[in-house]
């Protein structure tokens, strides 16, 4: 059973009120076996990413190597930055690339919602990684009414041709939403009250939208309903669990590049005249 | 004693032949002692970090919060990606930011040396890494005569006065060479050349660069004794062990951190009316 198989979820619609926030889908262990289970990935997971980065050096105009771009939505405190720390940072960071999406800028609103996407994609042989992304705009823009519904409606419609594009650039696309409970949240939320080296992740904001929770929750289930395609998509981890939520978006990365099943460049040089050459060449003091 | 104080360089004549490339300075263990020694600064290493990474979310405009930049610099094969891979992958990937400097674009070479290394630059918060850097317009360049004479005279002044003015700005830079002996480097791009799966390293061309070591050399020597100043000093590394090599880094990286001595940003707002706040909002279904 592949963590992709068990956690895709289908273009079809969502219930998320009945998804679970603190199963292990695709995983029969306990917490110290899944961080086993994580430490065991690494060198296969180290292997494939540096085929693809590889790949992605040695590309060339026609065929510039091929890419991998991991969606990380969830509500606060879902454990994004976390993610990244305990499933991303397990991969060489020269071939990671980490964007965080905050409130767009004055220069950003002034372009359409894409715009400063398409700023932040991996290039050939990276791993790209979204923290938040492109579908805030459906999310807290459809909650909070930042755009008209007829725009939001048209957005899900772009987010689709522009996922299907990247799919045709040779960028796999990976949606991965993190799925907390309403009180798994709140927990959270009190543990970052209750420690001063936590005060400055805590913002008063994060608790109006939780207010919001039912509204975001909707918003969420539209989004993934209407843009959860064959070539990208949603995932949906049970992230109550930390050490889970860590092992479910390792495992997704590490599925997703052995489909892209990347490969070793073969050498353009001449590789015995090359030894020759660095042989003959005399002594340097 | 400290890594910094053992590795770096003074502002004076350096005779880079004479420093030893495979020593170990500042520590006297073994390689099994050295990677012990990598493991147990794990945490401290993190915690600085993610306190400077606090500081930088929570800065002012007035106080925008301090970065470091570690500039790593060394000949073909000296390390620079296994460092970073082996020593900055030890920082949580949120925090880090890598530019890797290739020959410059033609967009790149219509402007000033230092025009796409200010878009490198790291944000507050953010420990910026450079992979190669405006040094290469002081050391391939005048190697390979690609400014004039009257021109690399110039940079090493404009780098000095762009660095002072990073100080100023609350960035640390921090200046690595990795030194390598010109043995180690033929044993490097030997084994590059038996191994398929690291055929997409080998360049024809850094044997053509191998030969002009002397030269390169001699350029080293002097951009180190032209730019290494009070507020960024160059530290040379001996690179031909890689496990003393990443332990030197990150103890660089670590003690530098020490010397910021980032502290976690006080709460701006009221701690205890926000548990009140959370505890009092209805239940979410």
């Amino acid at each position: 059973m592949s963590f992709r198989a068990a956690l895709a979820v289908a273009r079809a619609p969502v219930d998320l009120a009945r998804l679970p926030t603190d199963a292990t889908p695709g995983f029969a262990g306990d917490k110290a076996a899944g961080q086993q289970a994580l430490a065991a990935i690494g060198t296969e997971l180290a292997d494939l990413q540096e085929r693809l980065f590889a790949e992605g050096r040695s590309g060339t105009e026609s065929a510039p190597g091929r890419s991998v771009l991991l969606v990380l939505q969830g509500m606060d405190t879902s454990g994004k930055g976390g993610t990244l720390r305990g499933a991303v940072g397990l991969i060489d960071p020269q071939g990671v690339r980490i964007t965080s999406f905050k409130a767009p800028t004055e220069e950003e609103r002034s372009h359409d919602f894409l715009w400063r996407i398409r700023r932040g994609l991996p290039g050939p042989g990276i791993v790209g990684v979204f923290d938040r992304s492109h579908y805030e705009d459906v999310l807290i823009h459809r909650v909070r009414a930042l755009a008209s519904p007829e725009e939001i409606e048209r957005r899900y419609g772009a987010i689709n041709d522009f996922e299907a594009e990247l799919a045709e650039a040779g960028t796999t696309v990976l949606k991965v939403m993190l799925h907390i409970s309403a009180a798994e949240q709140r927990e959270r939320l009190l543990a970052r009250l209750d420690d001063p080296t936590k005060h400055w992740k805590y913002n008063p904001g994060d608790v109006d939208e939780r207010e919001l929770w039912p509204a975001y929750r909707e918003a969420y289930e539209v989004a993934l309903e209407r843009t959860s395609t064959a070539t990208a998509p949603w995932h949906v981890v049970p992230a109550d669990r930390k050490w889970y939520r860590n092992l479910a978006v390792a495992n997704l990365l590490l599925e997703t590049l052995r489909g892209i099943d990347p490969q070793w460049p073969l050498a353009d040089f001449d590789v015995e005249g090359e030894r020759r050459r660095l042989l003959d060449q005399p002594e340097i003091a």
